[in-house]
């Protein structure tokens, strides 16, 4: 295929202390087995942390190389999730297009009240129909009768599912949303062992606040040198205050590095859990 | 002394390429004198691209060694320059405590509507004082007569003095500002050939917008591995549209290097003038 990607045995090598075990590599006896998927936090970002010059608008931030490495992060990961909002500004393939990947990650959309409506022109299915990609789950809040049965039918017939999870009510928004906790369960059960959070904004930033640091087991950042200018769409968690109720920094990571990466660099680590 | 701090000849000599020439090497013939002094931009910032977790509060970001990076990059040139705003907010010294430092930066704090009253008890005085630093250089709109003649006196006893700039009007806020050629063609003036641009953000912000990319020499910006949150005194220059009135990039580096240091990276480059 003309749109195979390639990505340097050398940089995976960098990576591989970060992502989850191989499975061609035995687990060790010592670790023990999660009940929730091993989860990638993954982006890129401008100097000013955003990842685009404005919601929906597709940005050109880093290199070329960038791109195959975040192939290959999803040829080494069951899963790979995204928001609806990315869903639908995107109409993104969702699949692996590394070279001699051997299977397909799992494409997890954010969808609390499914403001995505499957049809077989989209881009994700018509990637699946070709046996390039997998169908999507997608999680939603809406109980099987609210689901419309052409949207199912459309998804299911691709290999695809809605998976129902309970929003909990947010004690600051009065809004209801999902408890990350939640979701990773759901993703357990249905046998995916790994996830790779890929965005938009909204989900990084949830993901980022302290109560679900304990929930990530890898950051991976690719930081281009190029501020987009105010106005863009932005990662900063919510506003985190100590038990005096001083502003506190939201998250940090540990075990880092920094590895220059063409103009970009990859920055690697884990949420220092306090 | 024992604030004294020592920066390791190795991490200078990664440095040594961003900076103004030092003046123990003679300069080559193919260079040609500027009527302005070498401009170098620096600050550090979290992932989230803020400078503070909120006006006025002091965070700290990044390690031991970039404070020893700073006072380092402060002893390689002739002057350092602060917005007012963190001059009220911090109180600072605005001195160089590196070892084997043999000369002061001269301290240039941009102060439109005077609202720094230098007294003798603030720390810069104090440290110019004691010979530890030298007394601001205050740039100005007022004209001598607007100038209380307390705050002239204080600030000239100890070396220091108030120069005058005519603010230009802004089309886009119809409040009048300076304009950074203006500033840096009086500084030059002065005989002060290298000029280190520490902050706040809007100082910083004001410097990216494109109108004054080609000012400046070079950029070296540390970034720690920690995520603020929202509300923060963000590093994001004002929005830039291309000819078509879409949104792109306000500024770029190129000639980037990125240099890890402790937790930290350091970020090296120049603005890409297009």
């Amino acid at each position: 295929m003309s749109d195979t990607l390639t990505f340097s045995a050398a940089s995976a090598l960098n990576l591989e202390p970060r992502l989850p075990p191989n499975p061609s590599s035995a687990r060790t006896s010592t670790e023990q087995p999660q009940s929730r998927p091993f989860v990638t936090l993954t982006f890129a970002t401008s100097l000013d942390s955003s990842l685009s010059l404005a919601p929906g608008v597709r940005t050109r931030l880093s290199g070329p190389d960038s791109k195959a490495m975040t192939h290959y992060l999803r040829s080494r990961h069951d899963a790979i999730l995204v928001g609806v909002s990315t869903m639908l500004a995107d109409d993104p393939a969702l699949n692996c297009r590394i070279q001699g990947a051997n299977s397909q990650p799992r494409p997890i959309i954010i969808d609390p009240h499914l403001r995505w409506t499957p049809q077989a022109t989209d881009k994700v299915l018509q990637t699946c129909k070709f046996g390039r990609g997998l169908a999507p789950f997608i999680i939603t809040t809406q109980h099987h009768d609210g689901i419309p049965t052409a949207s199912r039918e459309v998804l299911e017939s691709h290999g695809g599912r809605y998976i129902q999870i309970p929003a909990q009510p947010d004690k600051a928004t009065s809004r209801s949303r999902f408890d990350w906790r939640d979701i990773m369960t759901a993703l357990h059960e249905t046998g995916l062992s790994s996830v790779m959070v890929e965005g938009g904004a909204n989900i990084i930033n949830s993901l980022l606040h302290p109560d679900y640091h304990s929930l990530v087991d890898s950051v991976i950042v690719t930081i281009a040198p190029t501020w987009l200018g105010q106005g863009g769409v932005v990662v900063s968690p919510e506003r985190v205050h100590d038990e005096k109720g001083t502003p506190a920094a939201a998250a940090r990571l540990c075990d880092v590095s920094w590895i220059p990466f063409g103009e970009d660099v990859v920055l690697c680590g884990k949420l220092q859990t306090s």
